[in-house]
């Protein structure tokens, strides 16, 4: 090829990945208020301008757009939660991180329809298939990261040498999901601020000095 | 109306009762699993049996039928939760069997999708209407409760004086949301028993001599 044809054809790509993104992102928007289930390609070739036939080019089936559409939000999750508390050099500041940057998240509607995990699990939850298994896996992996804070938190001696972490990190995660769920139900920032509140508590009381 | 008559015309109206109740106790359960908006009446009058004009002679509407079934799942809700706990003399015990309630109903899977009202929650929050209202109204009524039991237990000198029970009725539902979302999720019963480890801990800390 001419060096013409592959700047034309790395321009094609690149401006197809940036409209196979702006798609994507636009159809994890839609599933938070919609649902995945409601994440028809008629329905997103709407929300997105383009025709129908444009959106099969891109998603040959609904079950591989939606496939592509959790993935898309694992990395936006990835990028406004999950990275910047692992930068964090402390496994209490990773801990706390993490469950300030959820809220943050849900606060910031990066969503509209709340943290887009939550909203698919609660969906998804009966639904066996491949859709449900990489939903999953998104939420098992967050649990880790919750989990792994707190071990390392305790092993740096921040929180008390008997604490059992997967315990803790069920409560902290339980705050986080009903702050989220109460959030969205009435766009009040109570909620955030409770969870917060509860955070703080649970956390004190797991320091090695009390 | 001659006697007979009479005895006619109330066999009639139970029965169509009890059918009305068959079919919104078969609504409710689908609901938890396709979502309320999934509860189309074509898909009901398949999984009860009947012919969709049979259903539209209950239900005039999709939206009236959502709402009957709301109404009904509510009913279900009090008399296997909320109900048997308000029959508890003291406060504390009130706060507990409303927290063991939940998660013995969650457990037995009342409905196949997990707590009905949970499950509707998170599928309406972003639908402003009639229906979503109804679905709000049972869920306050739910959180009206826990503060209750906390306020009373706190007169009754079963909760430290300075607790705040709308901080605790917030963190005790937390950790039941979370056992019957990932209770759904697994099918693993250990999350309703790390709700349950949470409750114990968290009411005794609230303990006045804690």
């Amino acid at each position: 090829m001419s060096e013409t044809v592959i700047a034309t054809e790395r321009k094609r790509r690149s401006d197809g990945e940036r409209s196979r993104n702006a798609i994507l992102h636009q159809a994890a928007r839609l599933a938070t208020v919609e649902g995945l289930s409601g994440l028809s390609i008629a329905r997103l070739a709407d929300a997105v301008g383009m025709s129908k036939s444009g959106l099969f080019a891109h998603f040959g089936s609904k079950e591989e757009l939606q496939l592509a559409t959790i993935e898309a939000a694992g990395v936006i999750f990835a990028a406004e939660v999950v990275d910047p508390a692992l930068a964090e050099p402390t496994g209490i500041g990773r801990l706390r991180a993490l469950a300030e940057g959820f809220l943050d998240y849900v606060g910031r509607q990066v969503f509209p329809g709340g943290c887009f995990f939550a909203s698919v699990a609660a969906e998804l939850d009966t639904h066996p298939g491949p859709v449900r298994d990489k939903a999953i896996e998104v939420i098992a992996d967050w649990s880790d990261h919750l989990v792994a804070a707190g071990r390392a938190a305790r092993e740096e001696g921040t929180l008390g040498p008997a604490e059992d972490v997967e315990q803790l990190a069920f409560e902290i995660d339980a705050y986080l999901l009903l702050a989220n769920a109460e959030f969205v139900l009435s766009g009040e920032a109570a909620p955030l601020d409770r969870a917060r509140l509860a955070i703080g508590r649970r956390l004190a009381e797991a320091a090695p000095s009390a």
